[in-house]
């Protein structure tokens, strides 16, 4: 297995091709692909590939939480979860999710559906209260940064920006990895930087996970913030696309067996898992930070829709039960992702002007284009009726320095329909290449 | 019915009976009050009287709720409610909402289970960023305050003192209702007065509701503050106790008519209409301050728990659906309410050392003890294994300046359990009347 545990399955070798073709050649197939594109204009599709929404095949799996709890309205140790109470939600669910997430049950606990809430909630309230550890609330912080391994997720980099978090961006290794060096220099090197988001494992948009040596290094390191908090978003920790089920550090341990028990915020949820708008979502963290956010947290609720925890405890059952549900949506997913990467291998292989991610989990492909052209491709697949992410939304401010990445989502739109709008985006992909050559070419 | 349907029902009439004893008659009635506490306390009771929590019965009624939607899964527009998405909520769910809290359902949204969330979520952005009218945001405001009618909610007083919110409490009227005069005079005094809570119908803890002319004034009055908002927390909108449906004024269509548009956030919730722990909520308010809290949450999360929503449509399916389930509720409640009146009549009725409200409607009753005597009889109370809310809670800061004021909340507890604990209470409310009366005689 080597190194590849940590990284994704494979990449396309760029072989310029398209590049290595002469003007004569260029103006040609600019001509074809034009007709191309026109003609494929002119079916009006409406297709959508932005965002990584579950199917509603994939939502029918879990239709069974329709009806449920049924009758039931208890928990196990009695709780009537129709009533007011209990801030760290049911302790049958925490069980549940706790070997998944790698965190110890008493220090995890359960909120409503959506994890983003909760990493929100965090960083409003670290903005306003000082976590413990810190002498100050970030808000009196002289600009407040974080670092973000890019491309990263979109709803991430909108926190920062909501709140004046500056972000620094940290490209990726030439193997497409964490940049650990930097991230190391970067925390040991200035106060104000206050944290990180990181998503271990199929990350978005990349499909990566990080190996076990850096996610000891992230725990051990030196920041010079005493502050300083590691969001790890383990959003994708069972959405296995092989039967490689890649397996990441307990990062909530290695912190504490670092000397850094408070350093990290482990984040979840069942979104992709069970209802996308109705599930479940987890915080795990040291005793110190959960009294920290507990307490903040007990002036705004009385507590989280218990419910709907007991709904998904009668219908997860147990981990494995977890394990069971996510092989059906792997058995949904996997062809969708396999038919992006045989239009993209098809289409694009041997032209020099994208390479690709091919990942072993999570929701999405990550395509590098010609640099220059990533907006035009969204652009024109747009006027195609096609609908990719905004251009830069992998990046920090949407701003994609070499205006090169797009965001795949092949989840949520039928085989057929991924494989239309597939054969549009890599036609706009050639198009704009092709005009980008042409102009260079005038221009040098 | 004249002032009557904005007032409580009736207060008991002091009568100073305890007061006209002399020294001798206090001593003996010491001895026997000490005796009957002595073996109240040995029955070793274990009470709540502390929160308004629907009992197990209430929340029977609302049991069909466990096995909904079963499965339908689709709103009336055909929005997939599993999946992402739809900040503002179901239509339907706020179309049924919408005549019950007046608010028109195109400024109505519906949320997750709390209302206090969201009452929480809008001061905490409103120390943030500025709020429609406003120039600046109210973290850069030095010491920026709210108006607080007491005795009032300790959930919203605690909400103020976690973001450092001076809270200027304002007395009642003889008659126990708004000092208006006292509102609108700070507001238009002070601009650092940036806001008011306000429970305007079936008030927690006194049950008072407001009038129509005062409901005007609110509208109409100048404020000091360009970004003054009333949070009109709407709790008990439909919580009625007996034949007499009081109704208040539609305050959102009174703001905008004096021209006051964005003045308001109207709050409300299922909490105790169907699952206290399990509802929905919502926030009725101007276009500009919609606008302005959906474009910030929508950093928070990509909607609500709109099956939720769905589950809610398909049980109470329209207004009048609420009113007959709020029919129970009040079937259940109001023997419970009866049975604190009336052993508060017998027993206190006539000593002088007392009163208290009769509600219309809302889940508390709110008793003045003797001046001094109120923490001193909730201590005894919870020696004797009552538990009857902190002292204080009433009041901002915790800090009831008579020691004075004591919320009881029946409606948890069967009727049976609830006579117990009651008697229990008047018996304390005594014993610590009689010893300080003889402390007083002592002293003077």
């Amino acid at each position: 297995m080597g190194h590849e545990w940590c990284s994704t399955r494979r990449r396309s070798a760029p072989v310029d091709e398209f590049s290595a073709l002469g003007s004569e050649a260029l103006h040609t197939l600019r001509e074809e692909l034009r007709g191309d594109y026109a003609r494929f204009r002119e079916r009006g599709l409406k297709l959508d590939l932005t965002r990584g929404k579950p199917s509603a095949e994939q939502l029918d799996f879990s239709n069974e939480l329709l009806a449920l709890p049924g009758d039931e309205f208890r928990a196990a140790d009695g709780t009537d979860c129709r009533n007011y109470g209990g801030l760290h939600g049911l302790p049958e669910l925490r069980e549940i999710f706790s070997p998944l997430l790698q965190v110890p049950v008493e220090q995890l606990i359960a909120g409503d559906s959506s994890s983003l809430s909760i990493m929100h909630d965090l960083v409003t309230h670290a903005m306003l209260f000082a976590l413990p550890g810190g002498s100050t609330r970030w808000a009196d912080v002289e600009r407040p940064a974080f670092l973000c391994p890019v491309p990263g997720y979109d709803r991430h980099f909108s926190i920062c920006e909501k709140f004046g978090i500056e972000m620094i961006a940290i490209e990726p290794t030439a193997e497409g990895l964490l940049d650990i060096d930097e991230v190391e220099r970067l925390a040991a090197s200035d106060p104000r930087i206050k944290g990180m988001w990181f998503v271990p494992k199929y990350s978005n948009p990349t499909g990566t996970t990080v190996s076990e040596q850096d996610a000891e290094r992230l725990a051990r390191m030196t920041t010079a913030a005493d502050d300083f908090r590691i969001f790890w978003d383990d959003a994708y920790s069972v959405h296995h696309l092989t039967d490689h089920r890649v397996t990441i550090a307990p990062i909530v341990a290695l912190c504490e067996a670092a000397g850094h028990p408070d350093r990290v915020f482990v984040l979840g949820s069942t979104s992709k898992i069970t209802f996308a708008g109705a599930g479940v979502s987890f915080l795990g963290t040291s005793p110190a930070n959960l009294q920290w956010y507990l307490g903040h947290i007990a002036k705004r609720t009385i507590g989280p829709d218990k419910v709907n925890h007991l709904r998904h405890v009668r219908f997860l059952k147990d981990a494995e039960g977890v394990q069971k549900l996510m092989e059906r949506h792997r058995a949904s997913l996997a062809p969708k992702f396999a038919k992006v990467q045989e239009i993209l291998a098809d289409e694009l292989g041997g032209t020099g002007i994208a390479t690709w991610t091919e990942a072993f989990g999570g929701y999405f492909v990550s395509m590098n284009v010609l640099d220059g052209t990533a907006a035009e491709v969204i652009r024109l697949a747009k006027e195609a009726g096609v609908a990719l992410t905004q251009a830069g939304c992998a990046y920090p401010y949407g701003k994609d320095p070499r205006d090169r990445n797009i965001r795949l989502a092949p989840s949520f739109p039928p085989v057929a329909d991924l494989d239309t709008a597939m054969r549009g985006v890599v036609l706009c992909v050639k198009l704009a290449a092709v005009e980008k050559l042409i102009e260079q070419g005038q221009q040098g």
